[in-house]
C-alpha cells in the first residue's frame, strides 16, 4: 500500500464479502469523515472483489446518517453479471445500523464513436492561481490543494456578492500530489464546498443525501493523464424546501472530460 | 383507480412487501417496457406503501437487464427512518433473475430559503408547436404528446445536422391530459429520445443502464401547477467508451424547476 494518506484511509481489512474500514482522522468533515472519501472507500470494496469484471461506469451512494463509529462494515453484493456490465449493490454499516447504501454499475468499455458535448471551461492555469488557506477548516480540506477560479465561498464577500451565484470553478489535486485514479476521482466528484456556502455565505447545516458519479474514462485512459490536478466545475440547480441539488464535471489538464456528478444535499436555512 | 392507461401501467397488486405489477402494453418501447414507466412503478409501489413518509426527494433506478415477462415483481425494503427523512432500497425481480435496483428517499419537505439558480428556458408556447407524429414509433410515444422546440430526432435531418447538437427543448404532456403527480413526473423524466438518435440521426441499439431524478416540489405545490404540460430541456455530455450520459430538467408551464435529471446508457456506433 501507497503511504499516501488517501490510499490509508480508503483501506479495507476482511473478507469480500464484509469489508472492514477504519476511519481516518485526515479526512474528518465537521461531522463524520468527508462524503467523498466515504464514496472512494465503498468503490474500493468493489474493485477489489474477486469477482469484479471492468472499470466503473456509474455509482450511487446515499448517506442515511452520521458515521459516528471509528470503523465501518461494508457489504457489497454482486446482483447480475450480464456480456459487458455488472451490477452491486452495497450496504454499509456502523454496529447495526446501516448508514450508506450504494448502487454501482461496472463495465467492460469497448471502443466505439465518441464525442464530448460540454466545453472544457475558459480558466487560468493552476501555476497562475493561489492555493486556497485552509487553517480554519476541518481536516478534510486539508489532504486537498484547491485554486479557485471562481466560486471560493471563504473569499471576501464584497467581491462576489453583488451577483450571487452559486458556481465554482476550481482546481483541486490531492495533497501531496496523487496519481488520478477511480478512487481518487470519487473522492475529487465531492471535494466541492457545499453551494448554499458559496451562494448565500453562509455556514448553516448541510448535508449530502445523495451522490451520483458518471464515469468518462477507461482504466487505459487513466494512465495517459498529464497531471494529478482536476478542473472542477459546478453549480446548483435548485435550492427549495430544505433541499438542493447540484451538477458539476470534472476535467483533466488536457481537456478531457473524466466525471459527470450530481448530488442532492439537506439544508436548515 | 382512474382509467387513464397511466394509472392503469403502474398499478399493483401483492402485499407490501413484495408487488406485483402486470406489465402494459400501452408502454412498451423496442424491447420491453418504456423505463420511464418501470421507474414509475417503482415509486408507486414506495408511495402505497403502508410505511412511507414524506414525498419524494430523490430515486435512482438500475436497469441491469431486460423485462421479459409478463409481470414484475417489486420489493421494496425500508432501511433508516430519520427525523426528517427515509431510506428505501428496492430489489425487482423477473421470475428469479434481478431486473431492477433502486434507492429512493423520501423527506418531510420543509420551508427553507429558496432560489432556482437555472433559468427557465426561452421557447415558443405548446400552442403554437405542432404535436410530433407517432405513427412508425412503439407504443410508448404514443401516450404522449411531444412538441418540440428544438432536437426533434426525427426532424428532416438537413434542418439540423448542419450543426450537430445533443439538446433538445420539448414540451410533453401526457395523452389524455393527466394532472402531474410525482409518478406522471418520473415517467417524464425519462421521456426522451437518446442523444445519440438527436446528435447523430443515428437509430442504433441504446438503453438506459442508470437513472437519477430529484424532485424539487412538495406535494402542495403540485396541486397548483397550471397545466399537465413539462418544459423539458435535455443535452448530453459526453459519448466514450460505449457509454453516454444525459442532463435534463423538467419546467411547469408556469416556470418552476420541477425535477432535475441524469442518466447514463450504453450504446453500440
Amino acid at each position: 500500500m501507497s503511504d499516501h494518506l488517501f490510499d490509508q484511509a480508503i483501506s479495507l481489512s476482511g473478507t469480500p464479502q464484509s469489508r472492514t474500514n477504519t476511519i481516518s482522522p485526515a479526512y474528518q468533515n465537521m461531522v463524520g469523515p468527508f462524503g467523498g472519501v466515504t464514496a472512494a472507500t465503498l468503490l474500493n470494496a468493489v474493485m477489489t472483489h474477486p469477482d469484479v469484471i471492468g472499470s466503473p461506469v456509474s455509482m450511487t451512494v446515499n448517506y442515511l446518517g452520521p458515521i459516528v463509529t471509528d470503523e465501518i462494515t461494508i457489504k457489497p453484493k454482486l446482483v447480475r453479471t450480464n456480456r459487458s456490465n455488472q451490477h452491486w449493490i452495497l450496504e454499509v454499516f456502523c454496529d447495526d445500523d446501516m448508514v450508506l447504501t450504494s448502487l454501482m454499475i461496472f463495465g467492460s468499455r469497448v471502443e466505439s464513436w465518441t464525442d464530448t458535448d460540454l466545453v472544457f471551461p475558459q480558466a487560468a492555469s493552476h501555476e497562475q492561481l493561489k492555493s486556497m488557506p485552509t487553517d480554519n477548516l476541518p481536516p478534510w480540506p486539508q489532504q486537498y490543494d484547491m485554486r479557485f477560479v471562481k466560486g471560493n465561498p471563504f473569499a471576501s464577500p464584497a467581491e462576489t456578492l453583488a451577483e450571487p451565484s452559486s458556481e465554482s470553478l476550481q482546481w483541486t489535486a490531492d495533497r501531496p500530489p496523487r496519481k488520478l485514479d477511480f478512487a481518487s476521482l470519487t473522492a475529487l466528484s465531492d471535494a466541492m464546498f457545499p453551494r448554499l456556502f458559496v451562494h448565500q455565505r453562509a455556514v448553516v447545516p448541510v448535508g449530502t443525501v445523495t451522490l451520483t458519479i458518471y464515469f468518462h474514462v477507461a482504466a487505459a485512459e487513466l494512465e495517459e493523464l498529464p497531471s494529478p490536478w482536476v478542473l472542477t466545475h459546478v453549480r446548483a440547480g435548485k435550492f427549495s424546501n430544505s433541499y438542493f441539488d447540484h451538477t458539476g464535471e470534472l476535467w483533466s489538464e488536457d481537456g478531457r472530460l473524466l466525471v459527470t456528478t450530481n448530488q442532492m444535499a439537506y439544508y436548515k436555512y
